[in-house]
């Protein structure tokens, strides 16, 4: 395995970090890649912990940014590896992790071999697992592991943003809403209950819904309250007892966990709801002093971040934090996932407008 | 593993052969058992087809009736070997298969081995795979291979009737309903179409559906239309872009399979709708001259049969079929499977009073 060169341009750094597979639990060839690439930069100190490595500047500057970025992806489906591509006349890198978020990666990598003095102190952090269960997010086991790494007076993650500033996130609170009724054989169906026809109104409340658009320090959150997933029924000829629906209510940072149980809860009243996963937004974070100046640096302006990133993680920590990435997320995930060339490179120059020290 | 005593009383020859295991595609061992039992008859012509035994006489009466039972169960739940209890001060035999339907075909096999004279000529029919797709069941391969083993001019199949005469049998239809949408991030919903929101007026369409009860030829017939399954879901943080409803619809031997398809076609309308799988059901056949001779001979008040049944086989090929055999439906495929010991006893009672010749 040749050693990663961060002295390419941050095209040549994605393209060869793609080319290296890091589906969720088979990051290692690639952090052994960014370890040994970092460790060999003096002006760095390198921490490692499983597939998730820190590394700090320790300048004692007055102020500490932190900048991570994942290097998992979802599966492979026959796009790695990437390709040179045109879209109308624009120039993009196709493939898996070019979006989510390997370009976001690169950029961060080239910057900190190049950053010898930056005008704060850094921290980076690359980590793995983030594509699957929030329990298993290398920032999951780090802050239990080493906690002092997260301090920072603010907090940039790469995840795609078409090359604009999104501050905070959504909420996510996921929930089974389920009926029940009494089996029987559906040649003598008038004997049992069936616990599918019971779930109409589930659904029905489900597709009447109006989702809420909240503005939240001044950027408008779009919410979102969907079924996932529906699942009910015993065999082809058994009335069936159980239906469970499974939602998924996204919600602005501005309600809290609490507040988005409870409207769950009351949206489907008298059903079974149980709460199987949730996670508070973060607050946009803007007015912060060194977010300002992130602001101004960039020349961009804020947009409302819809999917929850780990910006929440950081923001409840009372770090502000903010998502700035090349890639359009609407095409993480997407088999056809491309970025913008363009977009890597306005990335990498925003990050050094601000970092670099003039 | 001992013979088959087919002298032995009825209630006997059922704990033995309940008592051994002959789930679907296990019916190997029993079919033995009665095919070594019924070949030392000579009255008997045995024919084996598989796990299907055919026993005739060949007495050259002018009429021939057929009576057949399946030899197959569902799944066994620790509910064998069979056990001898009390309900309500009543005798009962416990246990996989004692309701469907050993009890019944113990019945058969008893008057098989006695009855060498009877004033009808008998075609026995002891078959396999009742309990599975209609494409499996023994019948349906005798159907193809021995057509001729068919023919009589009335078919008495042993399935549970609470030891009454239940007459034709309701038809069956499965169709799958479903809806299409659009995928996307659940994080920004508004991109996508959801499919199981979709599905409300599906599941309300069904659980506002009035079933109805019609008369034929006499008897009435209870209908039912009910969801047996439900799906769609791609993963906890997609919009799903399909949602199947399977539906089972139970209609009455006055609707030809065409009306029925035609029926669920417009309950549906405006959805895509994919039949899976149609029967007809019977008419009663119940004004068949051999008919009213057996309803006078067995004293029974003739009842409707909601499920379906291979009566309808016999129907389909012209000859009038109906049901009768001990245990109580309701208890088929049930853990608490058990069929009352007077049951046993009085069916074997009425088929004798009109089979034997006096």
């Amino acid at each position: 395995m040749p050693q990663l060169d961060l002295t390419a341009t941050s095209l040549d750094i994605t393209r060869a970090i793609c080319d290296v597979p890091s589906v969720s639990d088979d990051e290692t060839t690639l952090a052994d890649l960014i370890d040994d690439a970092v460790r060999a930069l003096p002006h760095l100190t390198v921490h490692r912990d499983g597939d998730t490595i820190v590394a700090r500047t320790e300048l004692g500057r007055p102020q500490r940014v932190a900048i991570a970025g994942h290097i998992d992806t979802v599966p492979i489906n026959g796009n790695v590896p990437t390709r040179d591509i045109e879209v109308d006349g624009e120039a993009f890198l196709w493939g898996r992790g070019t979006v989510d978020m390997k370009s976001g990666v690169a950029v961060q990598l080239k910057l900190a071999a190049e950053l010898a003095d930056p005008r704060v102190d850094l921290t980076w952090m690359w980590y793995d697992h983030e594509e699957v269960d929030a329990e298993r997010n290398g920032l999951t086991r780090l802050a239990r592991t080493r906690p002092d790494l997260f301090a920072a007076d603010f907090a940039i993650l790469g995840e795609p943003s078409n090359g604009e500033v999104e501050g905070g996130c959504n909420g996510t609170l996921r929930a089974v809403v389920s009926t029940r009724g009494v089996r029987a054989h559906s040649a003598r169906s008038w004997i049992g209950e069936n616990a599918i026809h019971k779930a109409a109104p589930i659904l029905l409340r489900l597709s009447e819904y109006r989702a809420r658009e909240i503005d939240v320090d001044g950027l408008a959150y779009r919410e979102g309250l969907n079924a996932v997933h529906i699942g009910g029924g015993v065999a082809s000829n058994v009335i069936p007892d159980v239906c469970a629906v499974e939602v998924n209510y996204r919600f602005a940072p501005s309600r809290s966990a609490e507040e988005a149980e409870a409207h769950v809860r009351d949206v489907f009243a008298g059903f079974d709801v149980e709460i199987s996963d949730l996670s508070p937004g973060a607050r946009p974070g803007l007015d912060a002093p060194l977010a300002q100046q992130f602001l101004a640096a960039v020349g961009a302006e804020p947009r409302p971040k819809y999917g929850w990133t780990d910006v929440a993680r950081f923001s409840a920590m009372g770090v502000p934090a903010v998502n700035y990435g090349p890639g359009d997320p609407h095409l993480a995930h997407h088999d056809e996932e491309r970025v913008p060339v363009s977009q890597i490179e306005s990335v990498e120059h925003g990050l050094r407008a601000w970092l670099a020290n003039r």
